[in-house]
């Protein structure tokens, strides 16, 4: 199963795309789409064009995206807003399921501290999937979503195995 | 020529379709999308494709947004930005031209007066396209920023005649 998680930035969108295999979590590809100083409707365009190949190149099954629950200032939350309306549409026109972490999930499942700072996020992002540099800031950030998204799925999966098994238990 | 005007929000997104025949501005369709209480990817992907459906319906030349320079609070901010990107993304896949304009422009425009309230702005909207009866709250000030754009259109094209005018005057 491949998973494309986004960092979506008014000027700086990250993308990772990690894939599950044989129970392992691999490194596929990620990177930025870098939108520079064009104009409002031609920058949302490079972001939704920009995901859409994403999309189409390595087809994930599963788009993850970091939830904003507080936003620093109005100006920089209509930005943001507009970037990751841009992204979550790309993803819904692509018929991606969307699944949003907060900055505290995404954290929790990469370093297993909620409170970790960036360059612990980089670290273990770098340290999960074998990579053999350090991924630029946005790029980590991205992987980093993916990667909580395939853990709490994962979870899940397990969780749902073990309720499977307890009912079974009791039928028996 | 026919223009569309969008006025986005995180619940309901008005839209007004106007054109230009010898001269006049006539109004051609307006009304609301509404996106309801779905999840956040279910409601950007309702205003994408309530967008990309009237484009292709009414086949505008033009798209006018209106300009936030103030948004209220964070929250509100990050709300509108994200039903921004999917309106703009929506005309920027139909290829039209993206304008905006300030809400002061726009009263600037319809009323005459960069103050003027939501009433006078209904009130007026529905005098200039003589409409039998007043259009919804999201659906006037879609036509306001439709008929502003119109206006503003035709200043520059009239100011630009006058400059071709002009240079003629001065080349005799």
């Amino acid at each position: 199963m491949v998973i494309l998680g986004i960092d979506p930035g008014s000027r700086v969108t990250g993308y990772g795309v990690i894939e599950r295999k044989q129970g392992k979590l691999v490194y596929v590809a990620s990177g930025c789409i870098r939108v520079g100083t064009a104009d409002l409707p031609s920058r949302l365009a490079n972001i939704y064009t920009g995901i859409s190949d994403i999309i189409r190149q390595y087809n994930p099954a599963q788009f993850a995206i970091e939830q904003v629950f507080m936003a620093k200032n109005p100006d920089s939350a209509l930005k943001l807003g507009q970037a990751r309306g841009a992204a979550i549409v790309a993803a819904t026109q692509g018929e991606l399921p969307v699944a949003e972490y907060s900055a505290r999930q995404i954290k929790q499942a990469v370093v297993g501290k909620g409170s970790a700072d960036k360059t612990q996020v980089q670290h273990m992002v770098k340290h999960l999937l074998s990579l053999s540099g350090t991924p630029q800031a946005d790029a980590a950030d991205a992987l980093a979503v993916a990667l909580c998204h395939a853990h709490t799925e994962q979870s899940l999966i397990n969780m749902a195995g073990q309720a499977r098994k307890t009912v079974r238990g009791r039928l028996r």
